[in-house]
């Protein structure tokens, strides 16, 4: 089984995606906060690029959601912090999501065969699902403002940890050169997540924001066994 | 002093590279070739980016070096093997040499202020010579066909070791977010270089190629105190 990484959306070919699962990784925050939405009982998380996209998208009873420069965006009814929606108001409702880099992440995605959103706290469950899914796997960095971002590329490393786990040999996973580069990034800071967080562009800024308990809740590893998977536009929880 | 890395040659852009020192990185083989043939004794290596250049660029007395598929190509003196410029016969000699992607890096950082060659075996002399220089840097991968190459991102990450090692303190040394990834993944490796070059798909490819001892030499660190600096388009010893 091939597992690449990309490690920015701008370099993501259409052939690097198509016939694959794709895990789409943006763990500061969208991802995150898509996987916790769901498991706090959202019934789907439909993700779009622009803000008017998302006016246009949203229905009586919707929750609009999203950021833009990392705060909430006027006149929407909640930002895009994992906290916001650890809540019961929005038990069994759809959430219109739009963030700066996650969610064109996932636009960019829809060329595959299966798209998940991956993220710290669900890696192993998501390392699973793409497993038993029997693809080749991209996994697609979401980066911040078209560069790499350092978070999504040691999730990136941890979730092709997981996925040797998986493996019934280590041979059967085959990874490139950035897969190999985030795997050993990964292994470097693996007793120490929360501190290679912080020391990340995207971990700094959220902390000068007043964001810093987004960032440590974003950087627990495994803590949610629930996976989001792309069906006809829609991320919902995804049953094996 | 901001140390950026660019992972490959394709995302370099012209504002990453101005007013800076750029070190060019292609551990496999380029780079670790110049700085063994001027340590040989050659008096200069001219990076050149296709064969026909290679061809006009020659004159009497110079020798003609290259590799198009890890391979000598045909007319030509000698090809990209470091083992091949460990001679008598290249003293005092121009060389004239045109490689699939590190003569390709060269000749893109020539918008830079200073255009340094950089490998595992040069790697301390390297950052120490471009911290002298006072100016920001650039690590720049030359990669393998347009895209990102295992050890070179491991040997940014040296580099990037050895320059915190020359800073004054910590918060001295600033680097991006490919930079903290490289940093990682070469601490994961240090002690054990010549499995990681062994293990990625340029060191795998030339052992294949009867071309393993290469990746051994190439692995070594810190070995050699030559830093090639490019003056007007040829690369010579650097003398600070």
């Amino acid at each position: 089984m091939q597992v690449d990484v990309i490690a920015s959306v701008n370099e993501a070919r259409a052939i690097d995606l198509t016939h694959r699962t794709v895990i789409v990784i943006d763990v500061l925050r969208a991802t995150s906060t898509i996987v916790t939405a769901l498991s706090h009982g959202a019934s789907g998380v439909i993700p779009v690029e622009t803000v008017s996209q998302a006016k246009q998208t949203v229905q009586t009873g919707d929750v609009l959601g999203g950021e833009r420069y990392s705060k909430k965006i006027t006149g929407f009814d909640t930002g895009n912090s994992p906290f916001e929606y650890m809540v019961n108001d929005y038990n069994g409702k759809r959430i219109v999501l739009t963030t700066s880099n996650g969610t064109r992440a996932i636009q960019k995605a829809m060329k595959a065969d299966h798209v998940l959103a991956g993220a710290m706290i669900n890696a192993a469950a998501c390392a699973n699902a793409a497993y038993k899914l029997r693809k080749d796997i991209a996994l697609l960095c979401a980066g911040t403002q078209d560069t790499f971002a350092f978070e999504d590329g040691l999730c990136a490393g941890l979730i092709l940890a997981e996925l040797y786990r998986c493996g019934e040999n280590v041979q059967e996973i085959v990874t490139n050169d950035y897969g190999s580069m985030m795997y050993s990034a990964y292994r470097f800071h693996e007793n120490n997540m929360v501190q290679a967080l912080m020391s990340s562009s995207g971990g700094k800024r959220l902390s000068k924001l007043g964001y810093a308990k987004d960032v440590d809740y974003c950087a627990q590893v495994n803590v949610n066994p629930l996976v989001p998977i792309l069906e006809n536009n829609i991320m919902k929880p995804f049953n094996l």
